[in-house]
C-alpha cells in the first residue's frame, strides 16, 4: 500500500508546495516522498511514491485530480473508436521521471530496505478510464464490458501489454519487488473476473517471471475471487480484512504467499484494539514464510502518525518473540 | 430493493416537481410511486417507496439531500451526549404518514401483489448518522466503534428499539413482509460483526417473530459475513453477486430462505447476457422454495425499463418451466 499520504505531516507540507503530480513527476520530490515513511516508520519495505494512473496520459487519456474529488479524466473511453486511439507506448521514454525516481531512491535508501514498484491492473486501470473517476457502482465500465466484449478485451490487452512493459522497466530501473494494485476488482462476481480480467492479468504476471523479482497481487472485497487472483498470477496475493488471513490463505493457496490484512480504520485507535486485532493477523498467519504483514487498504488521512509507528513496532516485535 | 427509481419516467416526472422527501412524506405521493413498478413491470410484490433515514429526524437528527451528493445530516453524531440526546419516538405518531401510505397502498393493490414494509439495520442507520452522509471508508463510523464502544452499543440499541417499533407499526399498518437493509455492513470483517452489529439487529429479528410476517435481512457485499447474518435473524438472506447463490444459500442454511443476487449492472444490457446470468442463479437455486429472485442491488437510474421488464418475463417463463 502507499505508505505516504496525508497523515504525515513531512508530506502534507510537500503538498501545500506541489500538486499530487507534481510529486509523482519530479523525481526528487517522488524520491523525497516515498522516504518519508521509511524514515519515520520501522517498515521493512518502501513502496515507490507513484500514482496508478500515470500511463493514462502517454497513452492518450490526459487526467488530473480534482481537489476532494480524485481524479477526473479528460475525456473518458466510450467507444471502440476510443480505444483503438490509445497509444501502446515505450515507458522508458514517456515515464522515465518514475524509472529515474526509482534509480533515485536506491541511492538513497542504500540497501536499507528494498523497494517495491507499483503499477495498476487492467480493470482498475480501465474503470478509471471509462467511468471519467472513481466511481461507486462501475456501471459504466460493466455496460462497456458486457455490451462490447471485444472493445473491452481489446483495451485490456492494451493496458495489458503497458503495464508488463512499465513492470519490467521498474524492475530494471532496481525496483525489488512491484505490486500490481487491482484495487476495484472486487465489485465483479467470479464468472465475470474469470471471463473479463484474468486472461489479461495473467499475461502481466506471465510477463514479469523469470525477471527475479516477487510480483504482489492486491485488490479489496476481493474474499470470493481469491483463487481465481492465485491463478491470474502473483508470488503473494493481498487480501482485504473482510477475511480472516488464514481463511484467505487456504484460498491462496500454501505455495503463494499472502499479503494482509489489518483494517486500517483500527489505527484510528485506541491502541489496545488494533494491537490485538494486530495479534490476531499474525496469530492466524502462524510464523509461516510468506507472510506480509499489511492493511487491507491504504492508510486512511486522519490516522496519528504514532499509531502507525507504533504498530510496526508492534508487529516487529511479535514477529521476534516467535 | 427500492423498485421505483430515477430508471422510471414516471417516476423522473414526479420527482421534477417533488423532492424525496416530499414523495416519502405524502402518504399519496409515495403510493403512487410504490405502484408505479408494480404496473410497469410483472414484480411478485411490491415494495413500500421510502428511505431508510426517516426515523433519524424524529430522533432528533434532520437530513436533507442534496442534488447528486446524497444525504446530509445536518449535525452528525460524534459524541456520547450526542447520542444520550437522541430521541426513542412513537413511530405511530412521528411516522404516521408511512403507516398511512402503507394502509393506502395495500387499499390500492388490492391484493394483486403483496406489500413489503422496510427500514435500516442499526450499522447502517449508524454510519448515516456519524459520517454524516455516504462514506467510501466508514472511517468516522469505525472510530467511534472502536474508540468508544460504549457509546457505540447505546446508539445501536437505540435504532434497534426505534427500528423494532417503527418495523411492528408497519406490520400492524398492513405490510406483509419487512425487509430490514443493513446495506454498508460488509464493510467490517466477522469478528466486528458480532462484536458490534449481531446482538443489535437481532433485538429487531426477535421482536418481530410472531407477528406472523416473513422478514428479509439484505447487505451487500456481505459474502464473508453471510452465516453471521443468519444467527442476527431473518427468514430470508439476501445475498450480492460476488458470490455464487448456491455457495451463498449453503453458508446461510437449508432452513432460510434467500434473496438475490443478480449483478444490477447486467439490466444495463445486453439482453442476451442478463437473460443467461439470471438463468444461471435460477439454476443455483435449483427451483428449491425459499429462493425470492431479486438483484444483488438496487436498479441503476441508467436503466432501461424494458430491460427490467424483460428480466421480471424472462424468470416468470423459466420459473413455470421448472
Amino acid at each position: 500500500m502507499r505508505q505516504a499520504g496525508r497523515y504525515m505531516a513531512e508530506y502534507r507540507a510537500l503538498r501545500e508546495r506541489h500538486s499530487l503530480l507534481e510529486l509523482c513527476r519530479s523525481p526528487e520530490l517522488a524520491t523525497e516522498v516515498t522516504l518519508q515513511p521509511v524514515r519515520a516508520i520501522e517498515v521493512d519495505a518502501a513502496i515507490l511514491f507513484s500514482d496508478l494512473l500515470l500511463p493514462l496520459e502517454p497513452m492518450g487519456l490526459p487526467f488530473d485530480f480534482v481537489r476532494g474529488e480524485g481524479p477526473a479524466i479528460e475525456r473518458p473511453l466510450r467507444s471502440a473508436a476510443d480505444v483503438d486511439r490509445l497509444a501502446v507506448f515505450e515507458p522508458r521514454e514517456a515515464l522515465g521521471y518514475v524509472l529515474d525516481a526509482i534509480r533515485l531512491v536506491r541511492r538513497e535508501i542504500d540497501g536499507r530496505v528494498p523497494l517495491i514498484g507499483f503499477g495498476g491492473a487492467p480493470f482498475t486501470l480501465a474503470s478509471y478510464a471509462i467511468e471519467g473517476g472513481s466511481s461507486k457502482s462501475y456501471a459504466v465500465t460493466k455496460a462497456l464490458m458486457y455490451g462490447e466484449p471485444k472493445t473491452w478485451h481489446r483495451l485490456c490487452e492494451k493496458f495489458a501489454a503497458v503495464m508488463a512493459d512499465y513492470l519490467t522497466a521498474q524492475i530494471e530501473a532496481g525496483a525489488q519487488a512491484v505490486q500490481l494494485f487491482d484495487s476495484w476488482v472486487g465489485h465483479l462476481g467470479a464468472d465475470d473476473y474469470r471471463e473479463f480480467v484474468l486472461p489479461h492479468t495473467r499475461r502481466i504476471f506471465d510477463a514479469l517471471r523469470g525477471l527475479g523479482v516477487p510480483a504482489i497481487h492486491f485488490g479489496v472485497g476481493t474474499s470470493t475471487i481469491l483463487a481465481d487472483m492465485r491463478e491470474a498470477g502473483g508470488d503473494v496475493i493481498g487480501a482485504d480484512w473482510r477475511i480472516p488471513l488464514d481463511e484467505a490463505w487456504a484460498l491462496v493457496g500454501d505455495d503463494r504467499g499472502i499479503q494482509g490484512n489489518l483494517d486500517p480504520t483500527l489505527l484510528l485507535g485506541p491502541l489496545s484494539r488494533m494491537r490485538a486485532a494486530a495479534a490476531d493477523v499474525l496469530a492466524r498467519a502462524g510464523g509461516r514464510p510468506g507472510h506480509v504483514f499489511n492493511l487491507g487498504h491504504g492508510i486512511l488521512p486522519s490516522t496519528p502518525v504514532e499509531h502507525v509507528q507504533a504498530l510496526a513496532r508492534f508487529v516487529h516485535q511479535q514477529s521476534r518473540e516467535r
